[in-house]
Parts: C-alpha cells; sequence; structure tokens
C-alpha cells in the first residue's frame, strides 16, 4: 500500500480522540505528542466543541499542535485517509483483531510509515473508551502493560505512552540519550597506580599499616576499591586532590585520638568503610 | 550490597517528588505508579503541606498509594534506607554521573530490586526540577528521549514513563499484553478449499467467469486474495456464512444490471477490489 500521491507524508501517526470531554485532556495529549515528535490532533465530535482555551491552557505551549487540530463529526471520516490504524483499549474484544504492545505497535507504525503509509492512533472517551463497532474499524488493538488491579489509564498518559514508544521506535539505539554520559573511560593502570603510591605513601607516614602483618591485606582491600570503582583520570584527580588536601592537616594538626591509623575519616568514605568492615571481619 | 535485614524488600522502586508544587500532580504522579505496579511514593517538602485532597482527588482512587505517602523535610533523609538512586533531569549536568535511558534504567533498577537492593527514582519541582546539589545525591541519571524543541515534560508524565518501565522490564517478553489476541492459527487447506470450492461454484453458477478463457486467471487471483490474508477457521465460517447470505439474493433476485458477473458487490469487498483491480491491467 502506498499513500495517496496528492497527500504530504505525515511525519508520524495522527493521534484521534474520539468524542473526548474535557479540553485540559485534549491539552494535555498534544502536550505528550509535541514531547515525543508527533503534531497531528485529530477529534471526533469533542464533547464541548471545538476550539477550547482549556485545551490550549493545558498544552503548555504545543500551539503548533493545538492550531492544526481537525474536527470531524463521525470515527469513519477521521481516519478515511488511513492505510492502518490501531485502537487503544483496556480491556479485551470479542473480534479477530490482533493484540499488540506499545513496544510492538511503535515498531509497526515505524515500518509502515516508512514503506510510505499514513497511520493513526484512536483513543476513546474517559468514561468509557471505544465502542465495539468503533474498535471495528481499526485494524489492530494496542494495549497497556497496566497491573490489572490498577488498570485505567487517562487518556493523555496513553497517548503519551504511544508517542513515547513512536519516538524510540525511531532512535537507532532505545538507550540513546539526548545528552550523554561524561566521557568516563577508566584512567590508564599507570595513573591509578600513580594514585596507589601517593595514597599509601600518606598512609604510611602516618602509621595506618598497623600492626605491620596486616598492611599486605590492608593495602590489598585499599588497591581492590579504589580499582573496583573503574574512576576515570578526572576522578583520580578529584581523589589527589583530597588526599593531598586531607595530607596538609598533618603532622602540625593531628586529628582524633592522635593515632591516625585508627580513624577512618583520614580516607575517602569508600576506601575508609571498606576498610573498616575488613577489620570487623 | 543488601538491603538492612530489618526493613522489608519493597516491591519497586519508591518514587520521590521533591518540593512538588501542585497535589493534583502527586495525585497524578500516585495514580500513574497504580497503573504500573508501584506504591512506595515520598515527598520532600510538598509546598502545600500534606494531607492533601487535590492529591486524593487526581489520583483517582489510588488511595492505597496516597495513605501510604511518607513525607521528608529534606532530600538525604528520603533516600537514607535506599541502596541505588536515578534522578531524572531533561538537561546535561556537569558532574561525572553516568546518563541512562529509561529503558535501560527500568532493567537497571530491576536487576538491584532482584539482588536485594532498595531503590528510588527522583524528580524535580514543576518549574525548575532538580538542584544540582540535589542530582549530586544520586547515584545515575535517567533522561527521556524527548524531542528538544518541546522537552519540558510534566513529572507526572515523567513519573509514568518510569513507571511503565519498570513494569515492563519485569516482563519475560516486552510484548506481553494483559489479554491476548485471539487464537488466529490459519485455517488448515483443506477447511480454505472447501471455501473455494463453495466460492466458485456460486460464481459459477452466475456465469462470473466470463469470458472463459479469463476463467483460469480470475480463479488464481480470488484464491490468492483469500490465501494471503491467512483466514482461521472461525473467519472462514463467516466468509462461508456472507457468501451463503448473498447466495439467497439471486437467481430470484438479481441485483446491478443482471449480469452477476460485472457486479463487484456479490464479493467479499477485498477480493472485489482484487478483482476489480486485477480486470483493469
Amino acid at each position: 500500500m502506498q499513500a495517496s500521491n496528492d497527500i504530504p507524508p505525515a511525519a508520524g501517526p495522527a493521534i484521534i480522540l474520539v468524542e473526548p470531554q474535557l479540553g485540559e485532556n485534549i491539552g494535555m495529549v498534544a502536550r505528550a505528542m509535541a514531547n515525543f515528535g508527533l503534531a497531528e490532533l485529530r477529534l471526533v465530535n469533542p464533547r464541548d466543541g471545538w476550539p477550547s482555551e482549556k485545551a490550549r491552557a493545558a498544552a503548555s505551549r504545543a500551539d503548533h499542535v493545538i492550531d492544526a487540530v481537525t474536527v470531524f463529526d463521525d470515527l469513519a471520516s477521521a481516519v478515511a485517509d488511513l492505510n492502518f490504524v490501531f485502537a487503544t483499549t483496556a480491556r479485551a474484544r470479542d473480534n479477530f483483531k490482533p493484540v499488540r504492545g506499545p513496544v510492538e505497535a511503535g515498531r509497526a507504525l515505524r515500518a509502515r510509515q516508512q514503506a510510505g503509509q499514513r497511520t493513526g492512533i484512536l483513543f476513546g472517551r474517559e468514561r468509557f473508551g471505544l465502542y465495539n463497532d468503533e474498535v471495528g474499524l481499526a485494524d489492530e488493538i494496542v494495549t497497556f502493560p497496566v497491573d490489572p488491579a490498577f488498570s485505567s489509564l487517562n487518556i493523555a498518559q496513553a497517548a503519551l505512552l504511544m508517542s513515547y514508544e513512536w519516538m524510540k521506535s525511531g532512535l537507532e539505539d532505545e538507550t540513546k540519550t539526548n545528552f550523554s554520559s561524561p566521557d568516563m573511560m577508566p584512567a590508564t593502570k599507570e595513573q591509578l597506580h600513580g594514585l596507589f603510591a601517593y595514597l599509601e605513601g600518606a598512609l604510611e607516614a602516618r602509621g595506618y599499616f598497623r600492626p605491620a602483618p596486616k598492611k599486605p591485606k590492608m593495602v590489598d582491600n585499599l588497591r581492590a576499591v579504589l580499582t573496583r570503582a573503574g574512576f576515570a583520570e578526572p576522578e583520580l584527580k578529584v581523589l589527589r586532590g583530597i588526599i593531598s588536601s586531607l595530607d596538609r592537616f598533618s603532622p602540625a594538626m593531628p586529628r582524633g585520638d592522635g593515632s591516625p591509623g585508627d580513624d577512618p575519616r583520614r580516607l575517602p568514605a569508600a576506601a575508609a568503610r571498606a576498610a573498616k568492615a575488613e577489620d570487623n571481619d
């Protein structure tokens, strides 16, 4: 199937609200659509008419969606130009339609869109959803993995989830984010070992490694803690700064009971806790 | 890491709202949580105090979440018993924290929960989100794949997406739905061929297959259309009923121009369109 040549391909599925009751909900649907890159909103017989100032206010500046809303007298007209339509519903229907989850539905919509098809998603009335004959106008059903004990999803929430899955279906990698983690490549071992040498020297000078026979195990533990974290070079610099700063307190200004080796506050917190836990074994 | 022995493991991550401004939003968060099986809602300094009748009304009967809300004076206290915390934010922060998408975050929360850890997700104020020092109390950041041109997500919508991804992370198969497609195993070929024989017999009796040299191609087309649909046995019964019903009109009550072979309304719509399209080639 191909879209008619005289209609430009839409940027995504049309969201179709059947007899929505509250302007606020229409506005929140528009906002959710805008969050995830959808722009075509169709209304079938909105109860309180159209335009709606309540809808515009609730859309929270998604004016481009509100301005482009189209209104229809009946559902058949609202889907007339579409090649494929999903109906959202929270309950099983006695018909032959395939039932999809939202992830699968998002991918199916993306694939159809890429094949030049025009698609849409139907959402029912706030109070009782879609009638069976309205579901009958759709090709397939999409339903959400809600807790069966609390399954009533607000139409704006339902529209949000489908808009979100639409957006996700277009990402090469669904773990992709709009901004990225800092470059946290672990530092080289040479850099890490430099920190060990510096820290262990500072601790040694304070008599931390006592009694002497325990030193090898204490060093092992300390290095294990600082290795497992996989610190990047900038983090090592922060740690070195912390150690350097602590280093200045002593020996001129010893803290605790004067036996620095017994004072866990001398160490970065994680290392201190780990060392202490080992001591308690 | 293990949760303390004296605290029972929670059923899912705690949702933590930092200085939420509107009771309606708190209620909508509670509803979204209930939709996807979460129950533990914590508030840090809600602006209009607690309890809130507006919150209860907006929760739309998610009373079990509202009744169990706990209120804290500061964020550190609100996360004190947790082993791992995500902060949600729409903008990049200048820190060392890993950034995840919601799918990845849902899976990470599930894995930690299964390992006995207690987890939480922070959501900021409606107007300006979380301060940097609040993000600093979290282990990692989660952000949503919103349209950068319209990235402001309502806190109830953000909480909905994380609750939804939490629920999904517990499904064996993310395409699983609460109710299933009808059993649409294609009918056996014997059943399908039975329909062909019945339909073709009825059409033959009306002189549909004219001119005679075209009959093999017409039969091929008709069978191709009825085969591609992959009809299940109950669907074949519906089709047989339709054909049988149409069959009664004629020859006593012919329709159209009296030449039944030229009247596409005689056939199920899809077959009629396909046959017509072929005729136009």
